[in-house]
């Protein structure tokens, strides 16, 4: 059983990765934080360290939504305000390594950075589903 | 001038990588989180999701230390105990862009989440530096 931050915070992780399928930019605009510095590292992008240049950023993305899908996260709490994610993403049957941070702000848990990474590797869920003579947790 | 804060967290950052730099596994050990969940993502490995393979990772990784440096860190703070900082990792003159993690534990501030990956940018200083007639701020 996972504890009710570790739920508040799959959940807001699944909000940005909703947003992020359904390219819906107000939403992502909604759900990155406000109160305090943001930063964010796309694959192949210089970092973007302002938030301006951020909701730009997932505007342009938006624009052609990827249909992503996230797979596997795993939640580090670190206090009461603030907590990463890390987790697998799937887009058209390729794969990143993600990491996601968030922080609990006047309005719940806000994204405040993200960095995804290409991999050559496949979410444990995954591997299972393609290999069926395969034993995977 | 930045924050109290800021420092503490920039200061957790340099350990980091003075142990890495230095292949200090009994310091890598020593500043890696303990109370809680931690995580690490290093380039092309599968997700490290239990401490005692962190570690495993970082003695087989620092036995022949690649000779890293940090640029650039920013820090994003996430209340009183937890922040992410985005950094530029050096390893001969190659470049990758990082996100670590830390936790404000008993003893101090913990990294208790890494991930790095490969870029072909570099960082705003090493670019100024290398490019005399080129204005970078």
């Amino acid at each position: 059983m996972i504890s009710r931050s570790d739920a508040e915070v799959l959940f807001a992780n699944e909000r940005f990765y909703n947003a992020f399928a359904q390219g819906d930019g107000a939403e992502m605009n909604g759900i990155w934080g406000r109160e305090g510095a943001v930063t964010c590292l796309h694959p192949g992008w210089e970092p973007l360290l302002k938030r301006h240049d951020i909701i730009a950023s997932w505007t342009a993305i938006l624009a052609e939504p990827p249909g992503i899908c996230c797979h596997s996260p795993t939640v580090v709490m670190l206090g009461q305000h603030g907590a990463s994610v890390l987790c697998w993403e799937e887009i058209q049957r390729t794969y990143m390594l993600a990491t996601n941070v968030f922080r609990r702000e006047a309005d719940g848990w806000k994204i405040v950075h993200h960095q995804a990474c290409p991999t050559s590797g496949t979410p444990p869920k995954v591997a299972a589903h393609s290999s069926a003579s395969k034993s995977v947790n």
